[in-house]
């Protein structure tokens, strides 16, 4: 086990109607909001009216159309000028993982007299951030249980993902009906974000009992309730495991301890939706089973035999590249069967730009360091591989 | 999934010789410390020195002598005297959960003009509390992750569970290799208690996936590494896997959303350790197995069933009674295996103040509302059978 340093310190209030609670909530942090959502779906299901109403004694302000894959330019950089003309109090973020992240941005930015991309490229360590309250819709980043984002920059392709102790949420609400409106296609790669999120730290070099054991907890959750809602998306029961299994996604919570993976899939779907703007879950489905064929090899076949049988039940006495070949399958065949397109074409990618994107990965995103190392041709054999 | 309000502030410092970060985590509460301890461990292994060697720059007071089960008076009242006295700034508890629990009642009461024991019975709501570190020595109650305590006021038989949310310590500092030299019987005690901080969430109406993985890894995580370190207690892998598992026991993270249990064993262990001033982990272990067969009905034979087949690995096309009875019986073998004494004549309570016990439980742990509810006279049985 590794040495660690951790540390969550976000309130989530986590129900049915515990929205009743934002203004005493809201209250503790100042009168000035700066409300924060993407592109009108909170309105159609009524909680940007409820929020209004329960925040009718409070001044606020507000920074719409924050888009997926968010953006530094207009919206973190909008959301900072609002900030400091107003002098905000406090943002209250409604929507998903893209306006919580951009959120996040805004309020680092708020508090730093520069220019904000010092900060999001670590130029600059932010020294202080506005307090962040948000209302989750969507069960897949976990952005509101840690203290990163990830914002793009399409001037130059860049899709970076940073991180500040500063930037925890000082409160989540997860109230998983707001969730049973979401669609099926954004259901679906919200489970496989979150199905990614926990494969990044369970193929590694070591692990506990408690770990594995939470991680595969977290796979089999993911895998069980995102069908149910599918089948039924007003099944609540579904909705809230779904919700609180993406929760720990990205905190560290699920592997405390556990050596460092170094992210990959991560850094190279980055890529993708930073040169394509494509849907981040899909993406991440679509190249995951491509990189664990590719990094399937004596040094890692052990993690692998682990996840086939422990989550999908592969029988252990087989041999031990045929389990994890089968588990490897089954990772495939489980994103298909929630409806995700499993090749790059289907979403818009042809092979057209692989070695610019490859590079750029190779360059950026420090991957030769990660547990099974990637080189450039290593990225690009990939995305090949993903067509 | 039943709606929650959660949140764990506490900074987990944890690994081999991370107590370097001692004093500039220090620093940040101020120059006044009150170093609270118990009986004189941590100057055995090194630690009391290394502690004054860091911090030698700081204003030092001492409580020490802070006993297993600890008293209201003198140590609650004396750490209050002295905070008061001195104008302390902040708590460094070194030891285990005892010291810890005895340091967060100095901590409130240190804030408060009246008597502590209004705020540890409830009397009277905390409004601040000083901040608290902790150096932690022994795997056990979890203490160092949550925002309880347990204090024993020994005229009136009482012990009392108070938490209150200014009680979370800021920083926990964990480092495996200050529980080598803990003894089998402690080692034990600590495995059975943290068994029982799982169990007190896992036995409930209702579940998750991800909450029933999560506690049957920390099942299985407590027994396989409790063994590793009776075998071998300087197997640093055993001891901090086994620490990280109690670290999360009582914070309510390994059963978000679960409905209550209302922590029978707890209830009625507590009366035994108040009465007889026994060690609490023991008490739990005898009592457990004797509580489960009391409680094993056709409303809660599922739960226990679950546990069997997937803590145990017991055969699930039995009969459902039969895998029930088998776990119940594999818990208490389990127990039996590490050395605890089984029986509570061997730790020298015999029937003569059961019924006396039994009576106090039923008045004061509302356990007639518990998923299994307990009236006096169950209670009484299972003390009984527990002999």
């Amino acid at each position: 086990m590794q040495n660690f340093d951790y540390m969550t310190p976000t309130r989530l209030i986590f129900g049915k109607d515990v929205i009743v609670k934002l203004p005493e909530v809201m209250e503790k942090f100042g009168k000035k909001i700066l409300l924060t959502y993407g592109g009108g779906s909170i309105k159609k299901i009524g909680l940007y009216d409820k929020v209004k109403e329960l925040l009718s004694g409070f001044e606020i302000y507000e920074l719409s159309g924050i888009q997926p894959n968010p953006k530094y330019d207009p919206s973190v950089m909008d959301g900072v000028r609002i900030c400091k003309e107003e002098d905000i109090n406090v943002i209250l973020a409604v929507g998903g993982g893209s306006v919580l992240d951009c959120s996040k941005a805004i309020a680092a930015g708020a508090c730093y007299d520069g220019d904000p991309w010092d900060l999001i490229s670590y130029k600059v360590k932010a020294q202080a951030a506005l307090p962040i309250v948000d209302i989750i819709t969507l069960a897949a980043t976990g952005s509101e249980y840690d203290c990163g984002g990830v914002i793009s920059r399409t001037e130059t392709n860049d899709k970076i993902g940073y991180m500040d102790p500063h930037l925890f949420p000082a409160v989540s609400f997860l109230d998983p009906t707001y969730t049973f409106t979401v669609s099926k296609k954004q259901t679906a790669a919200g489970c496989a974000d979150a199905m990614n999120h926990i494969m990044e730290q369970y193929f590694c070099e070591d692990s506990s009992i408690l770990n594995d054991g939470f991680m595969e907890a977290g796979f089999k959750s993911l895998m069980t309730n995102a069908k149910k809602c599918l089948e039924n998306p007003e099944d609540y029961t579904a909705r809230a495991e779904m919700m609180l299994t993406c929760t720990y996604g990205c905190n560290g919570i699920y592997a405390l301890g556990n050596s460092q993976t170094g992210w990959p899939c991560h850094g190279m779907e980055h890529a993708l939706s930073a040169y394509y703007d494509i849907t981040h879950g899909e993406g991440l489905a679509i190249i995951t089973p491509r990189w664990m064929k590719h990094i399937l090899t004596e040094k890692t076949v052990g993690r692998f035999v682990k996840y086939g049988v422990n989550v999908f039940g592969i029988d252990a006495s087989l041999d031990r590249f045929e389990i994890a070949n089968r588990a490897i399958d089954a990772t495939y065949k489980f994103f298909e069967s929630i409806g995700i397109p499993m090749h790059l074409r289907e979403v818009g990618i042809d092979e057209s730009r692989i070695g610019e994107m490859a590079h750029h990965v190779a360059v950026n995103e420090g991957l030769e360091h990660a547990w099974a190392p990637l080189l450039e041709e290593d990225i690009a054999k990939i995305f090949t591989d993903s067509l």
